[in-house]
C-alpha cells in the first residue's frame, strides 16, 4: 500500500549526450513525489452557552498526522497552553481538521490577526519578534541544565536518516526528530513544510492522542534534542522553544535571527551538523567535547 | 564593506575524533549567517478624499530588495494587477514599507482575510487551491510557444552559483534567478525565504523601480525561464503563474501540488536540475532535446 504521502505521476528523465553522442537521451519513466494539499485548522471557542466557530489558518502540508498538526500549531502560536486547553480535536471534511477549546479557555479573535502583525509601537524589528516569542512562553526554564555528549550529537544524522522513509523516494520532505539524551530517536515527523514538520512533533508530544511511545517525549521537551533535517530559521527555534526544547541541532546553516533568539531563550543551538562535525551557535556549556 | 545580508558571529566549530585522538578538537572560529529579519507591508488606498492605511503582512526576510519584495509580493497575491497600481512604494522606519496604491484602485480590506482562509464553500483541497490562483492570474496566455534547448536547461545552475554570492559565503540564503531564453542570466534575487527570494524577483520585474537591465525582465515574463535553487512548492508555482512564467526549472523536488498547478497553468516545469540532467513533469512540448 502506497502512503498518502507519496503521490506517483509520469515523467521525462532527460539525460545530456555522453561524448559519443549529439542529442539529449529522454526516456519515460515514473516519480514519486512528496504530497502537498492545504489543510484547515478552525477552533470551536466560547462560553457554554455561546460557541463560536473560527478559521485560524490553512497551511500547505502533507497528508499524515493532520490533527498533531493543527494541535501542535495552536500550542506553538500561543492559542492553547496545553493539553488541558483542547476537549477533543478531530479531522472533519475536506481537509479540515476542527478543534474545540474547553469552554472557558479564553481565546481573542484578534490574537490571530495580532500574530501575523506582531508590529509594536515602534516598529517591526528582531528585538520585537524576540520579545514577542519570550513573552509566549508557557514551559519553565531548566531546572539542572541538561548536558550531551558531542559523539550523541554527531550521531543524529545517521538516525535520522535511516527513519526518513518518504524523502528517500521523493526527496521533497522537510524531517524534524526529537531525540532523548543518550540518542535514542523517539519521534520522527515529516512534511514538505518545515514548520509543519516541527508542529506535527510538538503536537505528538502534547499527547493529545496518546500513544505509549509518547509518553518518552511530553511537553515540555526539557531532556530531549531536536534535529532540523535543514537549516534553522527564526521560526522553527520560536516553536522549539514553545515546547521548551534545550538543545536544537540542524543539518543546515541558522540564520541570524534564529541564533539570537537561541540565546535569549537559553538554548543551546548547533548548525551544520554533518559528517562527524558541527558548529555551536550559543549554549556550548551543554555540550560535553 | 560587507553586506547587510550577512552577519558575523563568533562560533565554536567540534570535530570528530580522529583514530589517534580520543576526545573531540574545538577552535573558536568566525562564521557568516545569512540575515533574517521581520519586514512589515503596509498599503495606504481608498478614494482620494479618504485615504486609509493598512497592514498587510510582515514576513522573515532578508535584507535588501525590500521595496521589491513589498511590489512583488503585492503583485504575486493578486493585490495589485500591476505597476500602474502603484503610485510609490518606499521604506519607512523600523523594517517597514509603505506601498501607495493610486486613489481609485479597489482594494478590498476582506481580501487579505480571504487569502490566508480561502476556503470555498466545499472546504480547502487541491482543486479550490489551484481554481484559486487561476482565478487571480492577469497575465496573457502565451500567443506562439516558445522553445528552449535542453543544453541551455543544464547549463542554468552553474550560471546561478557563480552569481550566489551570500549562499557561498552562508549556506543560508535560497536564490530564484531569470533566464532569457538563451540561458543569460538577468537577474537573480536571494532570500532566506524561498518565497521572498521569487517575490524580490517578479517585484524588480514590476519595474516600479527602473533600471536599464531590468528592462529585458519585465512582466509579463513569457520568454524567460525561472530557475528557484531549491524546491518547487504550490506557492512558488502559483507566484511564478501570476508573473507569466511559462518554463520553470528547480534544482530540487517538486511536490504534488506543484505539478498539478503547473500543468493547470500550461507551465512547463523542470525538476532535481543537476549533473547535466533533469526531470520534466510537464510541458516537455517546449524543451527541443
Amino acid at each position: 500500500m502506497q502512503s498518502p504521502s507519496v503521490a506517483t505521476v509520469q515523467i521525462l528523465k532527460v539525460t545530456s549526450p555522453g561524448s559519443d553522442a549529439t542529442s539529449f537521451a529522454s526516456n519515460q519513466a515514473e516519480d514519486l513525489l512528496a504530497v502537498e494539499q492545504p489543510l484547515e485548522i478552525k477552533i470551536v471557542y466560547g462560553p457554554e452557552n455561546d460557541r463560536q466557530q473560527k478559521n485560524i489558518s490553512v497551511t500547505m502540508c502533507t497528508p499524515g498526522h493532520d490533527e498533531e498538526l493543527a494541535v501542535g500549531f495552536l500550542f506553538t502560536e500561543g492559542i492553547i497552553t496545553g493539553k488541558e486547553d483542547i476537549m477533543n480535536c478531530g479531522a472533519a471534511a475536506n481537509n479540515t481538521v476542527i478543534a474545540t477549546l474547553r469552554p472557558g479557555i479564553s481565546f481573542d479573535p484578534k490574537k490571530i490577526e495580532r500574530h501575523f502583525y506582531t508590529s509594536s509601537s515602534c516598529g517591526v524589528c528582531g528585538k520585537s519578534s524576540i520579545d514577542a516569542v519570550k513573552n509566549n512562553i508557557v514551559c519553565k526554564p531548566e531546572a539542572i541544565p541538561i548536558i550531551v555528549n558531542a559523539d550523541i550529537i554527531t550521531s543524529l544524522p545517521d538516525s535520522l536518516k535511516k527513519q526518513q522513509e518518504v524523502f528517500k523516494h521523493t526527496g521533497g520532505l522537510h524531517a524534524s526528530a526529537l531525540f532523548d539524551l543518550t540518542g535514542n530517536l523517539l519521534l520522527t515527523r515529516e512534511d514538505v513544510g518545515r514548520h509543519n514538520a516541527l508542529d506535527k512533533l510538538i503536537g505528538a508530544s502534547l499527547q493529545v492522542v496518546d500513544e505509549p511511545l509518547k509518553r518518552l517525549a511530553e511537553i515540555p521537551l526539557d531532556k530531549h534534542i531536536l534535529l532540523l533535517s535543514g537549516r534553522a530559521s527564526f521560526e522553527l527555534i520560536q516553536k522549539a522553544a514553545m515546547a521548551g526544547i534545550k538543545v536544537v541541532c540542524a543539518v543546515g546553516a541558522p540564520s541570524s535571527l534564529a541564533v539570537e533568539l537561541a540565546k535569549e531563550t537559553n538554548m543551546t543551538l548547533i548548525g551544520f551538523l554533518r559528517d562527524g562535525r558541527f558548529n555551536i551557535y550559543c549554549g556550548e556549556q551543554r555540550i560535553n567535547k
